[in-house]
């Protein structure tokens, strides 16, 4: 019998996005304390130097399967391993982009993205001086060989940073290529089927809450 | 009597983190729809194409001042321009980023960022190869001038792209330095005294949140 997808969300709790968001700085805290030589940590020192509550801190660790000792906290090394295996940091999830154009070409020159677990390994542009170039040693083809290429290169996740214009048909190009994740840059609602993730990382509306906050300040 | 923060957020209601975030969605719409001539356009015409419910809509237009007529509906023309201008990206905000490494040189790399209101005049760093570089045109300098450019550039807007080791005591350099908001790109959890705004934008969050929600799919 196939595994259905509320079956498997049954067997392992779906994890509250907030702890998806905190996590990353629980993590930083204890590489920092790593490539210090410390190995041990308490909840309660990762809750004060992050600024969260201990109550939540020990919540969201729950979350994860990394052992604690009363009295002696956590192992700092363990910690460091599992929150970046958890996260999704250690494997290497492959990905294509999407609109070469100045965010985009930006996010090819961006080399740190591997170290998180995301190897771009082609762009895909309409534009035919951007086609047929490479940046940053990822080489970027027409939009047409999406498809043939993505199979290929077996990419699971297409970053989106086209005009707002393309943003719905390409996403759906995208989709018909086969890919499991959309990592949206634009400022435009995507629209999806279920068994396709949408992650929105719109720098605009971003800004949009910073500059708002920015009028409040006396 | 000098107005303090809180009298000036009971004049004007603090609009919700949720709304500031969907707002560019319509904006985005209604720029498409301005772009092809179309003059005006109903509530509930933005909320199917943008998939949210037309009384969020409603609700969420209501914090901007923008003339809807029954019947009529909203027109496209003015719609476009009080949501640009509520938003904050007609009025130019003037930036520094801290830390020209690869994400940060991606970023003073993206030109786009100018049109919605956000304009990079300096770049900061402590590496010598990289100070007394420019980067897109934008001239990079040694952290230790960053008060000095920051005042005589009038710069409101700190972009912090440095390891995460360094992310408090740059921050708090900024802060030194006169900097009214700081956009966080790292993963390290700022602190800031109250007045000063922080805005996280973790990329590597959001790719923990998305390569999360990849695992649960069928």
């Amino acid at each position: 019998m196939k595994t259905t997808a509320n079956e498997s969300s049954a067997s392992s709790p779906r994890v509250p996005e907030p702890t998806l968001r905190r996590l990353p700085w629980y993590l930083s805290y204890v590489q920092l304390l790593h490539a210090d030589g410390c190995e041990s940590v308490s909840s309660t020192r990762i809750a004060q130097a992050v600024g969260v509550d201990p109550s939540l801190v020990a919540k969201d660790l729950s979350y994860v399967s990394v052992d604690g000792r009363t009295r002696v906290g956590y192992r700092v090394a363990d910690m460091v391993a599992v929150l970046n295996n958890f996260l999704g940091f250690t494997h290497l999830h492959r990905a294509c982009l999407f609109g070469v154009g100045s965010l985009g070409a930006a996010l090819l020159q961006d080399s740190g993205l591997i170290h998180f677990g995301l190897e771009i390994v082609a762009g895909f542009d309409v534009d035919t001086e951007r086609v047929n170039t490479n940046i940053n040693g990822i080489p970027v083809y027409h939009n047409s060989q999406a498809a043939d290429i993505c199979a290929r290169e077996q990419v699971e996740i297409g970053i989106l940073a086209v005009p707002i214009r393309s943003a719905q048909s390409v996403a759906d190009e995208m989709i018909a290529a086969g890919i499991k994740a959309i990592w949206n840059f634009t400022p435009w609602r995507i629209s999806a089927p279920e068994g396709v993730v949408v992650q929105n990382t719109s720098m605009y509306a971003h800004l949009a809450v910073m500059f708002n906050r920015m009028k409040s300040l006396p």
